[in-house]
């Protein structure tokens, strides 16, 4: 088992971006080399490169990539901003890549991004009871992140801190991103897991056998309002429910400053037959989960309490 | 498409149980002969006939088999109890049978569980609003009770009242009998449906686009606990918090008299590989809500409301 570095997710080569097909997760690693823009903008529409941060890091490897080829840079960021509405770092990265469209901008975004995981993680730590038991939708690891990872970065700390004993792993319809890539980061990590049935969440902390839920978000407002993977609004409900935190990790290029609540955050549909190809679906990607109901947001820059109107470090979201 | 009749569900020929193979639908239709009691628990087993009422019809009609067989009975009930662990109208179908072995004993049964569902329909059709949205979970309608259905069974008696626009439909992981049977049914009932993901349920609730859960039961405690489909009480925990109506429809022979609260009611743990063969998982089959989260209990006897252990009509949830 090769080690998941920075670079086995998403680089730029000479002629390519170049992403770790997320698609075929578990069951092989094979790569998708993305010889332009547009073929990059369709590796994230189709989820060969997902997560909220990676795919704003992908994007700048691609204006990279199409500056180095004397593309049109106007055509590449359309393609690009278009190719998923909902997380808005994608928009954060091309906003960055603007001014400097260069490799080293990009190299830049990405190292950042590592090392803002990194500092999540170690701001998390506090959060998590000696021995817990902890509870993550989606994949918020290393494959989302570009490395290291938001959710699963501040559950691999804590685990490196021993305070992590068990982590359940939504197995999270319908693309089982859970299931799939989180079982298999968690693997690498060698951190104790079992995949559950999303339904099986609230009967699990009914039976006293979790002990917070963490996980990350594609877009946060001014309020604290988070979209994350349709499935978390439910489990935030089941946190309060029964008195247990609910821990949003995320980035500061994760916050939506031009956003003063939930309300305005794009969601996206994607196809039914992800579903069911025999019967009418509805498909939403991401559900938004209210301020109220999120325990603390843990960015980059520390701990974040409501009221998140207060709190978040809305002056740092900015286009850096 | 041919109509659902109980008889296409489950009958008793001259030397098998037949049973609509449930794990083939919506893909085909076909019938599995079950020649032995034994046969017959194997289906059970492998839920190729599963719904709480329609596993108690078939375990009758395979102690009718044996019987007919000369085979011995004692062989015959032991097999077909220990089926499933979590239904108590198995245990109650073949309690009634245990006095009157006979063919025409388990028809008595088949045809009362329908009629009872019909009477379930007509009793719970005043629970829902004009033009309801409705959601469900996993499959209670003519496929798990032998015909008509229970939650199934209400949602088409308050349709053909006019009551109902919509029916959601949990896909209901990991067997997906909600996208695979309800919404099967639903296309034969010509009821307006769509498919989501277990997950996003509660999100169409905080939507306004959910007016009420109506779902199943598999055993019912004496104080209204409720053990049904894995995913259930995440429903009832959401629809608390929206301040939505939980309604469960259930015949009496879910209900154990026997049991003070849900915490007695043993839980099916099945096999991992249903939702992941490549990591660790748990796979419960089945959670219970408790009693202070149903907001109504419809059986064949009427509307039943809190405190439960005052309305249930335990005198007639014994032995028939």
């Amino acid at each position: 088992m090769v080690e998941l570095t920075p670079e086995r997710i998403v680089r730029l080569e000479r002629d390519a971006v170049v992403v770790l097909d997320q698609r075929r997760l578990p069951a092989e690693e094979v790569e998708l080399r993305c010889a332009t823009a547009a073929e990059l903008a369709e590796a994230i529409r189709v989820l060969a490169v997902r997560g909220a941060p990676a795919i704003g890091v992908a994007a700048a490897y691609g204006i990279a990539l199409a500056a180095e080829r004397g593309d049109d840079l106007d055509d590449a960021f359309e393609a690009l901003v278009s190719s998923r509405p909902t997380a808005v770092n994608l928009r954060w990265a091309l906003e960055a890549m603007r001014g400097e469209p260069s490799r080293e901008r990009a190299e830049r975004i990405h190292a950042d991004e590592v090392e803002r995981c990194r500092a999540m993680g170690a701001n998390a730590v506090g959060l998590f009871p000696e021995d817990a038991w902890v509870l993550t939708h989606c994949n918020a690891g290393g494959l989302a992140t570009g490395g290291y990872g938001t959710a699963l970065g501040a559950i691999r700390a804590a685990f490196e801190s021993g305070r992590v004993a068990h982590v359940w792993v939504d197995e999270t319809r319908p693309l089982l991103q859970g299931a799939r890539l989180t079982a298999w980061e968690l693997e690498q990590l060698e951190i104790p897991h079992a995949v559950i049935a999303d339904g099986a969440a609230a009967s699990f902390m009914a039976r006293g056998e979790v002990d917070l839920v963490v996980t990350g978000a594609d877009r946060i407002a001014r309020n604290g309002d988070t979209a994350n993977k349709i499935g978390t609004y439910g489990l935030a409900v089941s946190c309060a429910h029964h008195g247990l935190p609910f821990v949003v990790v995320a980035p500061t290029s994760t916050l939506d400053a031009s956003l003063a609540t939930g309300e305005e955050i794009p969601i996206e549909e994607r196809d039914p037959a992800e579903l069911t190809s025999r019967f009418p679906a509805r498909n939403p990607a991401f559900d938004v989960t209210p301020g109220s109901l999120v325990t603390a947001i843990v960015s980059e820059h520390g701990v974040h309490r409501p009221p998140y109107r207060e709190s978040l470090p809305l002056e740092v979201a900015a286009v850096p």
